[in-house]
């Protein structure tokens, strides 16, 4: 089977090229971008030197989806939505790690991302690729909207009890700490070494657009949710990402029961790690790695649940997730050429 | 004047000290702890040397309390319990940099530190110096209980909006991440370089002991007020303290409003700087400073306000603040040696 | 083939088991340490779940013996003197990742280790595992003493030039950085967060016990060389080694010359990657991963050559090189189980 | 007295302004740069609210020069060249932090800075503010050129041994490590955060600038001096140089000797704090402060001498120097508004 990753010279598309090249059945037949078209992927990316040595191409979309059997798109918002249609009637299948297909509602969509929804069309055909959570038959499915890392950390933890009912949903609030790859290679004042080393800062309060992405899916599992509260924070580190999330149960619980709610809830799903009570994960702890570690506690005097909730936002966050949807889509095993051991220390 | 400083080998005694060694009205007298007697302060602490080359000394109360004017105890739970009252006899003020005296209620402090309480007639003397908040007439008060690092740093940022009854105050959660040195001099895993960089944790969820001193201290503002939510996170950087704070409205505000009531609430109090609207403060807008910067946001949406607050919690978070009550405790300009612009970048 | 490793606990036992756990050929059959025996691995590294939950045994030499077909020690000074004999005996084959049998000359070992050497007949039969640069026939070996970091950045730097005798071997400088992680899980004032972070530090100058291994190898390769100057630095990063070479020409080259000797001498190694002229390695480049990346400069008008060479002192500086020897001297394909892209960002 | 600055929204302008609001013998009479315009200082620089609150201006060289007794001028290549003769026409003294006035020699200038060197009228003029070893009688001195981060460090740490004579110029090999704040407010991949995180970077091997304003001085110590290898790095941290220096002794002589030589050179300097035996200073020693802390180290074996010079590099590095400068350039106390206690941790 053949890949094409278009946004290959970001930082998404280059965590891609890292798990397909040892990927058992896939191979990355061609890299595309909007810079450096011509030049070698190495020169970008000195650390993938002896691996790949791909001609950053640029996107010929005709070209492409006569080649490829599976199409990534790494892009900035509004990229994919203009060429997936091109791929999925050539029987290409797509893979979207950009917002293009989150929000199902295009004036919800338009309100947060500030620029026109893809075709409804599109956006209904795509399925929402939170891998342990897609209820949907993938038989005759085409498009995957690969979620966003903030969503993805917040979702795994949420969802057992969102979905069990256990807890008020319009009190959930969502506390999360992002490492600074996630505002991606592109430089900015808010990324300059000098001024994140060291440092603490929160951004976009009330404003992020992961916000109603995270909410309409609660929405789905849970029909009186209205609304949560998101807070992202930039954290001098590099990768990781933490959510520490807050809600008021809505009956009498403790926190054994809710661990083993958790444990039951992903019992299956290997790259769900649910930790024992009195033990918290740290974003170390899932560096590098596909999973997601989560726990959970009880306040008795609050009446108020804390589930922590760490992955890396690269690649659980991204592009492992993007695998593993792939995974699923073509019938091979979840884990395939994703199971790495988190790097650590 | 002169005054000594207990616990000079930690992190907050060898702050007091750059502090106070610039302080136009005290002298530093001598230095005490229990390690390292009799050896040169400068041997544990060279950037000191030029500045200070006094020898640590024992502590030997019935000596000190004949020698200064003011002690100062930055030492572990129950140590400041059982010297304070030798000093307040022998007519020597005393600034508290431990929890030993900031929870009134026995109860309460024994459940939360597992210790026994200080003597409850020392306690009620004690006078809680969050500066900005002293509401006691300070003619008589010799006894100050300087607050933690992450109370200040929460009660600053929730003080106008809990005393204006703007907000349930049983909806409070506070989410605080703070630098490393906040966890001392003391070595541990939680705080050994390779674990503990590029790394994101969360501990103590519901069981850190300043709970219950930003909770006594909000009830004193609210007598609605039950309880609030603190969960303390370490980032991967050495110093600062971020509190982000989020609560329920009890009636229709406008951030307007809100940013309106901070400015006015504190414009009288030099070492609060109130963000404009849209601004958020970051750790390192005020290290090395005593200032706390504070951004206030609104979403209707939720009908929730959202504080940040950020302090350098060894300054305003310990040393800074324990300078600035010694200030106020002795008629001196609140200002007076710790008006330093903060280190930036 | 079952393998054991000792010193399972400290970083360079916990890469191995990240490293051994994946290899096509191996399986981990015990760990064993000193401390935390009975308990989990995981309960230590939190990492490691869903992929091992071997418990920590104790060292009983009789049984592992036994039932293993290597072990590895990673081990402090003097341990694996002590044991490698009663596995040799019983054919098992040893990889210590310790200094106890590097240097070849007792003396010097006792100098700078301050300890008793290992027996000499053990020390005689030990292979020297700088991989890329073992010359021995493997054949009958049983012992390899895996080098240390530093070494193995130096020595990979250097050996083309000091092998074709184009420098002088007396002149050569090397100042080498390290990330902390090579200072261990052990706990000191030198790894502790708040005074490693934003901070630069140089240790052991003139008095580095990985000196002499440098020099005992140059020696072999050129007989005039007489010693190196080699000054450690701990750079405020987790994992990494950077070693800036210094040294003078002996005969009149260019850069490019020097390149492709490089490029010539290391054409069959695979984890030696050569860099174009005019670009130098950074240590992320290599983070994760067994590589050493090489650069290499000549300066007209002082006639010094610079080399620089960097690893990830966990993997090529200690675990991944001690699997690349097991490979060598089990005769399976030199990259198996180690043939990871770095890390980046 | 009144300064103006120009260059004030770079490190270096933001550093003489932390600076000079505190001098007790100069005021900031305005603050000048080519962008920002009209905007105040604080919302490029908000750690400096409630200090201060210019607007920054164009640059009217006619206006200065009219209203200021001095000017700084912290500004790109080639820039103070074409201001500085016309403040000094009109009597104002003129502190340079850039390289315009460093290298005496116009074709070394133009061979390391690609561009045209100032007149040579106006370089002849220029004392090299090298505080310490300013040896010229400054009573009609106008004109000031403060000597870059890493000459600062390497040139103090140099001098005595230099200067006595006591080593072999031409062996001299300067290993520096700067803070990421060295390279500016400007973005660049290399100053990426993500990029830059946990990773360690040589660069400009050969090529770097300051190499021409080391060996100048050095030659003006020592006319045998010819060259000096300089190797710059940046390092994973904010503030700080080191610079490991490698020389050899061209007579017999022991460490305590280079120490006394040290401490006799340096005794009336009271920003360069020399080292006892076996101790080295590390950067955050110095962090904050206009302090240069050397150690110095012998090796028998090798004949060489090891001296390691930190400095902040932002401050006796840039700004801080400039002002030691000034001081002295107007016959203030040397330690005037520069007398900072490092921050530590």
């Amino acid at each position: 089977m053949k890949a094409a990753i278009i946004g290959a010279t970001g930082y998404g598309g280059a965590e891609l090229i890292r798990i397909l090249h040892t990927h058992p059945h896939v191979s990355i037949h061609s890299v595309h971008a909007t810079t450096m078209i011509g030049e070698s992927l190495t020169k970008n990316y000195s650390h993938m030197r002896s691996f790949i040595d791909k001609e950053i191409e640029a996107v010929d979309i005709e070209k492409i989806r006569k080649e490829v059997d599976v199409v990534f798109t790494a892009t900035p918002s509004g990229v994919a939505a203009n060429m997936a249609e091109e791929f999925l009637s050539a029987g290409v299948k797509v893979i979207d790690l950009s917002g293009d297909f989150r929000i199902k509602n295009p004036d919800i969509y338009k309100e947060w991302y500030k620029i026109e929804p893809a075709k409804s069309g599109l956006v209904n055909q795509a399925v929402y690729g939170l891998t342990e959570w897609i209820e949907e038959d993938l038989t005759d499915v085409n498009l995957i909207s690969n979620p966003g890392c903030f969503p993805t950390s917040a979702l795994l933890g949420l969802a057992p009890v969102v979905k069990s009912g256990l807890v008020d949903t319009n009190s959930i609030i969502i506390d999360a700490k992002t490492g600074v790859s996630g505002a991606g290679k592109g430089l900015s004042q808010a990324t300059h070494y000098s001024e994140t080393n060291d440092n603490f800062k929160a951004y976009k309060i009330n404003q992020h657009q992961h916000t109603p992405e995270i909410e309409e899916k609660i929405k789905g599992w849970n029909n009186k949710s209205k609304f949560v509260t998101f807070t992202p924070h930039l954290a001098p580190m590099t990768r990781g990402i933490m959510s520490t999330m807050y809600m008021t149960a809505t009956e009498k619980v403790t926190e054994d029961q809710l661990i083993e709610l958790y444990n039951e809830m992903y019992k299956d799903d290997y790259f769900v790690r649910i930790r024992k009570k009195g033990e918290y994960p740290t974003t170390k702890d899932v560096s590098g790695s596909n999973f997601c570690d989560i726990s959970i506690t009880y306040d008795e005097r609050t009446n108020r649940i804390t589930v922590i909730s760490v992955i890396d936002n690269l690649v659980k966050g991204a592009s492992g997730q993007a695998v593993q949807n792939m995974n699923k889509l073509f019938g091979f095993e979840e884990k395939a050429g994703i199971d790495f051991m988190p790097l650590f220390p």
